[in-house]
């Protein structure tokens, strides 16, 4: 059987430049720096870092290229009207910056012409033929994208295929359809795509641009390759403006794990890179503290994860037959959730994936599950909250040495002018605690209540005392549930050691500061538990 | 010119059913209530209950039928092989339900049939051929939902031709093609369902059914209709198991605005129910307790916002060329951002649209820019919190009466064994206010710090007493920037009046309580401003 010669697909990065406009994200140069390298390193074959001249910090990330195997790619407005190209203050700042690309945005759509722009139809062909014959004269690859260009082709057609012509003819590589306001249906960008290849502009040369208005995006985007584009445009988790670009983290896996496109196109990311695509997209969303969406296809926490204990045993023999993809081609794991519809095959999977002995008796065993089920209706998470739900397991099956108690604790904030007239807020927190029958009474200050309880409760530990040195709060997230101040607060804390051990731990209380205490407590019994199993001192039964 | 006879789409929502499968939520009877009644009065055709005989919940659902336009419907097993109808349990419950309709799920993949049923593939089509004519002889209108059916077809087309015939021939009046893993692409479930029509069953008798595994269960629902396919199964805000089911809050605004399907098709959806769904969304995530995903299409907060200071001036004329439906068509609006990117004239809208009056000294509005941004970069998110930011701008613009001080307060949390012994965590709070010149010390107790601080500021605000006497909180969250124990504390409060005014304040601190202070503090003073302006107190300039 003759090998299909696959086709290439280009993908083109603008998380760093129309991933700016999402509502409360704004990268500082470091931010940049860090997400260039990350796409850089994944594979991408361009990354837009931004549009120099538009504010400092674009500008100044343009000092340099900031990418080693990905094509650097500035971005930018063609030449104003009525000036000439050395006349054009922001094409010379475009041209200046360090890059292997440059990306002119062109009106594409006549009525924008008009009113936006305040031009002719003509002046604005010639304005786009002038920036990209003055970029190639600079040495640089030239894209055009052409802004609201469907609603444009459905306006006037004519007008809109002669922008993308324009653009073509003045020796751009890729000429880009732009969905700008992102409402266009996958139908409809095939048809005119068809017909941008029918009047003169080879899909090799062009490339899709989509936002999410009505969800379809992605669809939109594949639309297009189906329909002869070769290069598409899009974000990380698909950030953006109003409803986010084409999510690129869901269009990288699809195209190359589904056969409808993985048979016929190839991308320049390899199956390592996207095995890895689970991490990139959890560690853009730390750059950006946002939580992760569980539900993302591919890479979210739910994505390959069965609630119905009727899936986990037929599971174990065919997954491919509930997946539609293996997890781990994108780095990421089936999850058979501990919730209060799980079966007890599923319980006890989980129990032996933390290494967990089930014991004979199959009463303890019932009562751990009622527990978990009680205790996930008040609203511990215990999905993510690997170590309490551990605890709470060799807990009930087993036993857990108990280490120390706290016997009492205060915790105060205060907030009043001091000597000099200053107003200040003061944390301190008081612990008491009973080690081998012996009590200790420690006392801290913090930056906050939680803190300062945190500090005092690690501050004298015994001979426990040089166990827990290492420990730290990687992590803190409170929800609370319910809402109003009557609600419950669920506390998620992440703590780390030297090691680079890290682990989590839930409380769920009205108050806060007890929520808190209860996942600090799990956190630190947690702890001294492993190092002694990891030591063989804790017996299995 | 002769008027396009419209097809009619029918729309199934299964929010109380697939829905349940959401990993974190699981459905009181009082739930499950409040939402039918919501899909109901929107215009839905079908609402499908749960699953009567799989869980009390369920089961208890069913005594009534619970709708009073829409179709109310049972979902279930198909009858089970090798037993009658009359001695299937499962089946006896499901049609003792109180409902119009039974949608029975039935396998279509042969492998299945085999691996999770253990019967024959003849004893598979003779079960669903004896469930859909129970279902009739019960005077139920039946639904077959055929699972894993398009990679059934795929590995057996034949055999999954046969399941949907069966089903269609025994009388069912909708077969549904379920894309169970979530992994078809558009073109395939468009060939697929051309099959289908081809083998003989009618569109107006087919149904889609899509998850959102590769993020295209919109556009695979839409592609199945342009295909022929006349029903849409879906979910409010697409919740569902793993990556989530078609959202019908994103398809149904499609359907009716976008041209490519409204001028072809129409729904039992009212124009003047389809300008509610922006709240049906947002009153279906406060059921759930769920932060609302401001980037949803349509109904999103930042659906229409807009941060780029260019589009401020120009969408004012001619919205339409930038924005792809009109914001009030869903319920939603125009949002131009309070952000450090927003230019001059987008803030001055902001500032007008709230009513405040722009000075015509020019340099306090650049003062209040200017702190804007800076607190913007700290955390404070004015965006949520409309309160905090008019109080600031007045503040800054204007002056605003400083009603009374907060001096000092402490908040306390002590966890102590009282006298029984019993583990006890008590929380007071004591704040110094001076009113006029004199001061007021009040304490009180909380179920946490937060409560009791809230409860004491408001104990004795001495002449302010009756005018604060109804403000409750609605709603608070916190969110940790920054991460650890080190973070930067952000504390959103709702707060609401007996006359049903809400509104939202902020604060921020890497102290939780002072953050906490912060964000009371604004919410209290707003009231009171709030109530001197309508009385014409407060001074314009």
């Amino acid at each position: 059987m003759a090998m299909t010669v696959k086709q290439r697909i280009y993908l083109y990065d603008t998380t760093l430049r129309d991933g700016q406009q999402t509502p409360g994200i704004d990268f500082s140069v470091e931010d940049k720096l860090a997400v260039a390298k990350m796409l850089d390193e994944f594979g991408l074959d361009y990354v837009e870092g931004g549009y120099p001249g538009a504010n400092p910090t674009d500008t100044a990330f343009f000092t340099g290229k900031r990418t080693k195997r990905a094509k650097f790619s500035a971005f930018g407005m063609t030449k104003r009207a009525g000036v000439s190209v050395s006349n054009d203050p922001g094409l010379a700042v475009l041209l200046q910056a360090e890059a292997d690309t440059v990306c002119f945005v062109a009106k594409s759509w006549d009525y924008h012409v008009r009113v936006a722009l305040g031009c002719s139809n003509e002046e604005n062909l010639e304005a786009i033929a002038a920036s990209v014959e003055a970029a190639r004269d600079a040495g640089r690859e030239a894209l055009v994208d052409c802004e609201h260009f469907f609603d444009g082709f459905k306006a006037n057609p004519d007008y809109a295929l002669a922008c993308a012509r324009t653009a073509f003819e003045a020796g751009a590589r890729w000429v880009v359809l732009c969905d700008t306001n992102g409402g266009t249906q996958p139908s409809e960008v095939r048809t005119i795509v068809e017909q941008v290849i029918a009047c003169g502009i080879p899909g090799e040369n062009l490339g899709i641009h989509a936002h999410d208005d009505t969800g379809q995006a992605v669809a939109n985007s594949l639309a297009a390759v189906e329909a002869g584009v070769r290069q598409i445009q899009g974000t990380l988790n698909g950030i953006g403006e109003r409803c986010g670009n084409a999510d690129l983290i869901t269009i990288i896996p699809t195209l190359m794990l589904k056969p409808a496109f993985a048979d016929r196109f190839e991308t320049g990311i390899s199956a390592e890179a996207l095995a890895g695509v689970s991490r990139l997209s959890r560690g853009f969303d730390e750059l950006l503290n946002r939580a992760p969406e569980a539900q993302a296809p591919y890479v979210g926490a739910s994505a390959f994860a069965t609630k119905a204990g009727i899936h986990a045993s037929a599971l174990a023999k065919e997954p491919q037959t509930y997946e539609h993809v293996p997890p781990e081609s994108v780095g990421n794991r089936r999850r058979v959730m501990v919730s209060d519809q799980g079966g007890r095959a599923n319980f006890v999977t989980e129990l032996k994936r933390r290494g967990i002995e089930i014991p004979k008796d199959g009463h303890k065993l019932d009562a751990l599950i009622a527990v978990v089920k009680e205790r996930e209706a008040e609203g511990y998470a215990y999905e993510g909250a690997d170590a309490s739900f551990e605890l709470l397991a060799r807990r009930m099956l087993h036993t857990v040495p108990d280490f120390f108690r706290v016997t009492s604790f205060r915790c105060m904030v205060e907030r009043r002018f001091d000597a000099n007239g200053v107003l200040k807020t003061i944390s301190e927190a008081v612990v008491k605690v009973t080690i081998d029958g012996e009590e200790k009474m420690s006392v801290a200050e913090g930056r906050g209540p939680v803190n300062a309880l945190d500090v005092a409760l690690r501050k004298d530990l015994g001979k426990f005392q040089t166990e827990i040195g290492d420990l730290e709060l990687a992590d803190y997230k409170v929800r609370i549930l319910n809402g109003g101040t009557e609600a419950v607060t669920r506390v998620l804390i992440e703590s780390r050691d030297s090691t680079g051990a890290r682990w989590s731990t839930v409380g769920v209380s009205d108050n806060i500061i007890d929520a808190s205490f209860q996942a600090l407590m799990d956190s630190i019994v947690y702890k001294l538990m492993k190092n002694r199993e990891m030591a063989g001192l804790v017996a299995a039964e």
